[in-house]
This record gives C-alpha cells, structure tokens and sequence, in this order.
C-alpha cells in the first residue's frame, strides 16, 4: 500500500506513527502542498477532495481522511478495541478532533510556524487561541481521570490528538497549563516503535 | 437511552432521523442552545465539550459527536454494512462531513436563517460559499456515480450528509446546481418511516 503525506501535517503524521507502531509495510509518498500538489488531475481521481493523508491500496482503492485511514489501518489490532462502546468512544474522540480541536491548534500552528506569522494573518491567530484552549482543557480533564483518551489502554483516538496536541507549542499554546497531556505526550513518545515528527521517511 | 437535542439543528436532526428509520425506542429532550443550557454544570458533566447532541445510556453512560452516535446506535443494522473498508469508507464521508462541509454549510445557514444575516456576519457567511459548494462537489462527484455516498446502499454517511445538505438553500446554497444531490434527496425523503426536520417529537 501507498501513503500519499507530508510528515510536518498533523494529519499525515497520525498515519505515520501508527505505521510505526504497528509495523506496517508501506510505501511512503511525499506530497508538497504548498507546491499544490493535491490539486493536480491525478490526485483528485485519488481524492476528489484534494487532501493528504490519503492511503491507496495495492489493488487501487483509495481512503482518504486521516481518521478514517487509522481506524482502517488499525482494525483487529489491540490499537482499535471490539467493543462496540469504546470504539464509539474512540470516535467521539476523533471527530471531536476534527471539529473542535485541530481547525483551532493546526491552523494557529500552520499560521506561525509556516507562514510565519503575517501581519494580515495576525487576528486570525489569535482568534484560534479560544477554541484551541477549549479543546486543550476539555482533553485535560479526561486525562485527569484516565492514562488515554479512551480508557487504560492507547487506541487510535490517541494517536489522532496526539497529531496536533504534541506541536500545541508551535501554535502559541503552553502545554505546562496542563499536567495531565504533558504525561500522556511522554507516555506516546515512550511507546516501543514511537518515530517522531521530524523523523525521515 | 434519552437523546439530548435540537431538531432544527442538523447535527442533532441526522439522530432523530436515524432512530425513525430505524424504529428506535428513546426519549428525545430538546436542549435549547440560545439559552446556553449545554453550558449549565449538568449538562457540562455530561458532554465536557458543551454541546448537542448527546446520547445518554439507560446505564448512565454518555456518548457525544453526532457521527459516533450515529455509528454507535446503527451497529448491527443494514445501515452499517459489516465490511472493514466500507465501513472505513463511511468514516471518510463523516470526517469529510465535519471538516470540509458542516464548517461551510451550517454555519452559512445559522447565520442567514437563525441571525437573521446580521451586517456584521454578512463577510462570514459570504466566506462560506466558496468552501461549500466546493463540499457539495465533491458528493455531487460520487451521487452521479453511485446512489448513495457508499455505494448501492442507504449508510450512516448518507444519514449525516442529509442533515445539512438538504437545508444548503437555507445557507444560500443552489441544490439545482447539483441534479446527483437532488436525486439522492428526494430518494431518501421517500425512505420509509422518514421524518422531516420540522416534526414535533
Ligand atoms: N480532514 C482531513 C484534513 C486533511 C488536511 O487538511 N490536509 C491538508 C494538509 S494538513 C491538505 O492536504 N491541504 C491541502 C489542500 O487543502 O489543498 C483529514 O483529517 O485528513
Ligand atoms: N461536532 C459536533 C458538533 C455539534 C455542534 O456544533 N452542536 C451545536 C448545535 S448544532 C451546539 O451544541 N452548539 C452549542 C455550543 O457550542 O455551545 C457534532 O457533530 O456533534
């Protein structure tokens, strides 16, 4: 199988560190978006919406949304429980990422570090810090109370925050407000396998 | 199980509309988010994000994120098809729903049809077009290919696109521009045990 990504997206990152962690054969393919190179005729028969991560299959079927690849990539293993609740859970999680958290931390992070911070691009920022503390604070205190987002054990939903979640900083975020995601970052960074973000592909 | 919600909001409607068409036994209690009552310490100790819907377990538990609760209480029906990579394929139209469409398309809506298109949003909602039609595209791409999001068969995806696309000309969306999406509308307005966003519940 192929992943289409660029390991400095939090989204193309998820897939990575699940590849790493559960030893998956994979052909990585590197994608500049900043080249636009998603938007070319050949990409969008992959995927019409012109994203990355997308993941294509060695008989040609291709699944995009970050999410979406993880939970497929991790079926039947101990990253994606069979019971029915948790694996709800699991996804609360995730679109919860989607939703609340990653359009405010990716986007504050995408606009400093990668843009570095343009002036006309200023308010916009820091209309990001809110939200993205919202979500920051609404994870805290599930990571109060359990070792991972869904339980005892690491399932995709961690690996799905813990995209943007580690690089918080680089958005303007302080991750020292919150004691119990700083454990569960080292906790992920300790795993067996862990490959990190700057890591060569 | 009780159901907390809004019918007139998609996200919540995408529920009501899946326990008609499947029959499902539950107490729906109308939250009013106006009045900030998914801001109270009860509701907050029930979904910490603050928001609709909320499914509520007889046995206490609770699950949020419409899509998950979707997926959660369509388990074991025809409209989760057990096969690992169709089911993959309905998360990759729910993910896609909560980044690249609900963002566009229900915020247009809210602003024009529950704000009243205040001056001061005018710029917003105007910035929405763009990225929802480009959304709707992206689906009218597969309907002229498949009935439904996933292939020959009603699923959960099709449940949580309905909810915003059918009230995109709410938000100033053309649905006539989309003669695939029109389809699919009225195919699943003829569903049987179908219940319409305006019904009392
Ligand atoms: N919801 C998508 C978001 C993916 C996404 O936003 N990808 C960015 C890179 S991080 C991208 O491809 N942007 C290029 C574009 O939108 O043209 C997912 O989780 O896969
Ligand atoms: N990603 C969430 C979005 C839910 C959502 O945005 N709910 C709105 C109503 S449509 C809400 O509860 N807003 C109140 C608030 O954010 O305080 C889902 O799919 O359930």
């Amino acid at each position: 199988m192929k992943i289409y990504g660029d390991i400095q997206s939090g989204n193309c990152y998820k897939i990575k560190l699940l590849a790493a962690l559960l030893d998956l054969n994979h052909e990585w393919v590197d994608i500049d978006i900043l080249n636009n190179e998603t938007q070319s005729p050949g990409f969008l028969s992959k995927n019409p919406n012109g994203k990355i991560p997308l993941l294509e299959l060695d008989d040609g079927r291709c699944l995009w949304e970050s999410n979406a690849i993880l939970n497929y990539l991790a079926q039947d293993s101990e990253l994606l429980p069979a019971d029915p609740f948790l694996e709800a859970k699991i996804q609360q999680w995730q679109f919860f990422e989607q939703y609340s958290h990653e359009p405010y931390i990716a986007v504050a992070r995408f606009i400093n570090k990668y843009l570095g911070m343009p002036e006309h691009r200023r308010n916009e920022f820091e209309s990001k810090q809110e939200g993205g503390h919202k979500a920051l604070k609404v994870m805290e205190q599930q990571l109060l109370k359990s070792p991972f987002l869904v339980g005892d054990q690491l399932t995709t939903a961690d690996l799905s925050l813990f995209g943007y979640t580690h690089v918080a900083h680089e958005g303007g975020f302080d991750l020292s407000l919150y004691p119990g995601i700083q454990n569960w970052i080292e906790h992920i960074h300790a795993l067996p396998g862990f490959v990190s973000m700057q890591a060569d592909s």
